[in-house]
């Protein structure tokens, strides 16, 4: 599903990413996971991250598109944007790139409790902290890029026009390396207190679907253009 | 569907968020609005935002419940969560509160392009720069988290025991004013370039939907307890 990375770095795919300050909970932690299989999973479920980053002391969080490459994640946007450009401003020679915390999250249930106190939300959730660097080299780039319509609908980019000279000079990469990084998820149902067991209220767990309505053709779409298998699947 | 404020400085409804230079996006300002029910409608919708703050200089992005009374977000957690903990460290006499960004991001549907670089997602967001401040008053902060489990289940908050007086003592409630506020949104299908449209590639949305599988009640929930009418209407 993933575009396999350019370089040979790739720690075993087994291993867990080591936990850090910022990667322990001060709370839950037993909901805290750093299996790497696991935050991949959570990772290529997503179509949108939030990224924070901090500009002129103050943080932001702007949803964006990004795509994985084995270890590294991409997102991208115009060489004109906020995150890309403060992140070019500060590619000098040092290259001391743009501290990033880059966050997925899945809404997987509503959890209804008897008391207010315990209501609740299961959901899967990634946090990568981490320093973004500008992708330079042209073919990382292309492979980021690939990533990143791949990641939105699996199988896509070997069905598009790639990006041609001016569409690459014009869309700056961003890679973030997975090093930094933790899982967090809750699943099941209520946790009362056992003295509110016989209160009248209904408790259990809303479970949230996704799925998607029947595909809107392009106004324009030539006539004869089949919908293609990988959409099929999705 | 929201409580009402408590307070009586609220906004006519109908007045827009004035944008300033952090509201004010560098790229796709036609996809800027400062509506104010555009962004209540955006706000009311979602179950989680993505709460971003800077910690020892570096951005952290945590997902988390909110509620909405008005023109004020709330947030909450253990008084000894990371975020909580740090507005109270700051609620000194001048009280500076904690600098936030909180952002809502709704994924309405991926857009197919014929070509990679117009690939793009249907979504509508909403991002708050603000200051958010501890909460101390008791009434509003029962106000608070009222609106935050009625955030998740319209008509909830009635329909369950209220926090006792240990669990308000453990709870922590950050406020957030909306005022520096913009939504954001993309609508519609593929913008490719004159010369692709013969490419043979499919081009069009594939629209997302949202919605619920069968209830789960809780393992022990007590016999003869009915689905409250308020959920046969999610």
């Amino acid at each position: 599903m993933q575009t396999q990375p350019s370089t040979t770095d790739t720690p075993s795919p087994g291993a867990a990413y080591t936990p850090t300050d910022r990667t322990i909970p001060t709370r839950s932690r037993e909901r805290a996971s750093y299996d790497r299989e696991s935050v991949h999973a959570i990772l290529d479920e997503a179509y949108v991250c939030h990224l924070g980053f901090v500009r002129d002391g103050a943080p932001v969080v702007l949803p964006t598109l990004y795509g994985r490459v084995s270890d590294r994640l991409y997102v991208h946007g115009s060489t004109g944007s906020r995150p890309l450009r403060m992140a070019g401003a500060s590619a000098t020679e040092q290259d001391p790139g743009l501290p990033v915390c880059l966050t997925v999250t899945h809404v997987d249930g509503l959890v209804l409790a008897r008391s207010a106190f315990h209501h609740s939300i299961n959901y899967r959730s990634v946090v990568v902290h981490g320093t973004a660097h500008q992708v330079t080299d042209p073919e990382e780039k292309r492979l980021a890029l690939d990533a990143l319509v791949d990641h939105v609908v699996p199988g896509r980019a070997a069905d598009s026009r790639p990006a041609d000279a001016k569409e690459l000079a014009a869309t700056a990469v961003l890679r973030l390396d997975l090093n930094e990084v933790s899982a967090k998820a809750r699943t099941g149902g209520p946790n009362d207190e056992p003295e509110d067991m016989d209160l009248p209220h209904w408790a259990g767990v809303v479970p949230l679907r996704k799925g998607h309505d029947a595909l809107i053709p392009a106004d324009d779409l030539a006539p004869g253009i089949e919908v293609p298998a990988y959409l099929a699947g999705l």
